[in-house]
């Protein structure tokens, strides 16, 4: 496995001062950059990197794009190869076509997204350093968050016409990009088809995550936290920004984390997600959610979906 | 990297019937098998292989031997010409030598301990199951720990003299076995000797550490669990139980993570280690400790050493 | 002042069996005692006193009376001349008649609900003792609540026919049973009328607490638990126990308190209240919600009343 | 029982300078006035009169005076005749010579230390108001405690003389204050001898603590903090500005409550006390430690004194 993690994302915003405010003060992000087209970038204190989201002004909110970072350079020749074998169209685009980024791969997933993958960004350093480090710094504004930690990207799903973008993705990003399958929920005749789908390139439960809907589209991007109690305190960060919280503090049975959903002020759903959960590994088997506690697999406690969940997404 | 995690640790021990009420009762443990020379197997509840800790009968504690799983039974083909050609003697011993264990490779690190590698060992499952699972399991005993989570190795150490196994061993372990340096601490004139090391073959911050000091040794066996709440809760059983307590909780500069050090009945040194701490990534650059923060990277509340630190092992 | 705290509520339960394992498994208390009509009597490990719920068989749920402890057996010749004074009747009952309560005071507070008080009950000692006792006991159960913190009693309010329940009770408690008002909704025209009130005998935010609505009746009894974590497990401890909840965990504006709200099965509403809130005192200033914001007094994160709050108890 | 909390507690400190960066910054009060000869007067954020600490410039640590609120005005007439009464010399100081404090009582209790009592202080309000407030402020500093929680003092003891300073002011605050004992360690032949004791005169387990000694002096002021996790946040914060810490986290046996025990730059002993404990009340049955556990009464993780905590103090 090469795929490191989720290197950003890149997000459309109606109204970028909101959306900054939003960004720095309720989650805890750091500007770092605005381009001359007006993209503004950003990175989470404990992330070395130069950033990890980037807001684009828009008149629709949703994603442009998601990029992941691959480990070495020559990754790069050798997925390239494979998602071309696979039928699928790539192009390499050159450093510098995405800002602070090396040469990079640019392609569509089976679920209509579209997907980087990079294998250098400049290098800024956390908030800590390297040298004696602190185990967190001053000043950290809003919830605080620590890193983009994965994103969930709906998918078209409709069995019944034969469509189910969920498996193919999953397939995709299993057998091209070396991502492991790590929960799943099946629905359907005993459980014939898969609905949703988390999946690790690393040790955590989910560094991307797939749910089947009516169209492709961002479910949510989501920020890690050390804990419950960090949860507590970014919902509580987030009634004095009077920030619309579509799920207040929970546990999911999937992955075990803490959560809380939320919107940024175009109506992009955020996550903070707290604790490890588990530790995932690749012969770790995978988790099964059955159609009948589907609901208890997202929302722990109340064991029933919200009906916003599928529905409203950007 | 195809080193998973560390798969279990052979613990020596005085008196197994207090050893097994500590691991089982304080620890929270589950016993699993006696082999026909006494031998005690357990396993933690949020492990699915069949044990992680092998305690011995014997007349003096310390580490019989620490065995890491591999990915794919192919690598331990691999792994066995890296380990010869960079110059150690390497043994393939046959399935079942390691009871419920495949075939797996036998050799000494740098450092002097035995360490075995193996690709295949009986599955028995966690104590949630993989379909529609709880986050954690009912009648948990003790601290509950999730599971073995890292050891700490003591390494000869004595720079006068030209010797620094804590050096050497994270050679080989970064150059042979493709785990990477996450911290370390260096001492010395400008930093020279590497006293200690930190090393991951994961996004953890250690699944293994070295330590230098006069003689090679078992320093601590870790576990894993949630958050500093958890650590609180197995502070208190530890006092229920009476046990042996060296460093009340506390967080770790390096790793950043939540500690408690106690020992079992025989005097080896256990550890529930509390949170992520941070996720390692192989581009994730090295944090150093220098000589003169060196208590503050082990204790960061205290920034001192307290002596037993480096002087009481087995 | 000198009643000293809730001592016990009574609550009438549809299947008693089903109420019992709520209360002993999901909520952690102790059945102590059956009399012989069926009456079922429970206590918190933490409580010192026999009892502190009486579940007692009947065909609709909802609250018989609630009892508070005062200081001194005199304190209750003094209430009963106050009381009397005040114009409502109250009767003075025989030791036995409340089972291992002494002598007590019954009457009708002006909002409809049946209160006692009395001096003594029989003790029997918290689970841990008053000699070198631990801080928690081993084998709890459930949600292992600390003790039965307060209630929150639904009182007439139809300010636009002169009826305010709230405000008479809220004087009552004041004048006569030396409560002190801690914080106060206000709603209409310059705030004119108490919505709803939350009182104090001692420093908690709240020893009972009164709310506006249709009828008089039991919105809810709660249960102390230490903070936030113990909020989770509990909250855990309910899905595992299919336990209907209510509101998921959240903080109140009001108290600053965590909560879950969730019902018996009978549908009587339960409450865990996490934390202290903060010590409340007589020279502390009474903290008032106005209408426009009294979702966020009553959850802070969502700052939103949910419909079921106000229209659905017992 | 009329004395409601402590008041305020007034500190020498050596260097000025130090001293209120110290309780700025780290502890996170905030100072709100500065007398004419150079005395510091600070708040915490939750409290809503004036000060709870006055720093006064010394050439050595140690307390000057604690002094207690009462409820009502009245309330110091009746104490002023309950104090002569028991023999001990009480003068009455007019308003202003506390300064922003009413009338006042002065007197030396049986342990030697001065304390006042009064019953008005200057109202200047909590940081979050008493309208719709939030529970937490933003801008905290350092460990952003909440109060001044309560002060243990500790008295002349030694029983082979027949001196037990701590057994006469404990009966000095239950016979004429109205406190109550909540737990005591009791030492020599059969418990003979009150070696220390937890008073209240609330609902929290100590407003008062007193300790035998070879003198008289100031063991500790304690803050409140409401947890587990604020206690770690507090160390961390500690570690971050060098503060000499005496005791790391961990839980009491007496009280339950989280403690770090810490230095001023004078050496006065500083403690953050997280969570409440348990809710102490008047018919609560008293806790007693006997002397071969006093260790976990103090230290409940390690069942050991340190032996600074009975002979650093000032």
């Amino acid at each position: 496995m090469s795929v490191m993690r989720l290197g950003h994302i890149n997000v459309r915003v109606l109204d970028m001062e909101e959306a900054v405010n939003h960004y720095v003060n309720v989650n805890g992000m750091i500007q770092v950059h605005e381009d001359p087209v007006g993209n503004v970038y950003l990175k989470c204190w404990d992330e070395w990197d130069k950033y990890s989201v980037i807001l684009s002004p828009s008149d629709q909110a949703g994603m442009n794009h998601i990029a992941y970072k691959v480990k070495d350079d020559s990754d790069l020749d050798s997925y390239k190869q494979r998602i071309a074998d696979y039928g699928i169209e790539v192009e390499e685009v050159p450093a510098g076509t995405l800002e602070f980024v090396g040469r990079a791969l640019r392609f569509t997933l089976p679920s209509e997204h579209e997907m980087y993958l990079y294998a250098e960004k400049e290098y800024v350093g956390t908030a800590v350093g390297t040298t004696n480090p602190d185990p967190w710094p001053d000043g950290l504004k809003g919830a605080g968050v620590h890193w983009v930690d994965h994103a969930l990207l709906m998918c078209p799903f409709n069995p019944e016409e034969g469509i189910n973008k969920v498996a193919e993705v999953t397939t995709f990003m299993s057998e091209v990009l070396d991502f492991y399958l790590v929960e799943q929920v099946v629905v359907g005749p005993d459980g014939a088809f898969q609905l949703a789908t988390w999946m690790s390139c690393s040790n955590t439960p989910h560094d991307i995550a797939f749910v089947g809907g009516p169209i492709s589209g961002l479910h949510h991007l989501a920020y890690f936290l050390d804990d419950w109690n960090d949860v507590l305190k970014a919902a509580d960060v987030m009634s004095k920004n009077r920030v619309k919280i579509d799920v207040t503090p929970q546990r999911h049975g999937i992955t075990r984390g803490y959560t809380i959903y939320y919107f940024d002020p175009s109506g992009n759903r955020n996550e903070t997600f707290g604790g490890l959960g588990y530790l995932a590994q690749p012969d770790r088997p995978v988790t099964t959610w059955t159609e009948d506690e589907l609901g208890a697999g997202i929302f722990y406690h109340t064991r029933e979906l919200v009906e916003s969940f599928t529905t409203v997404y950007t």
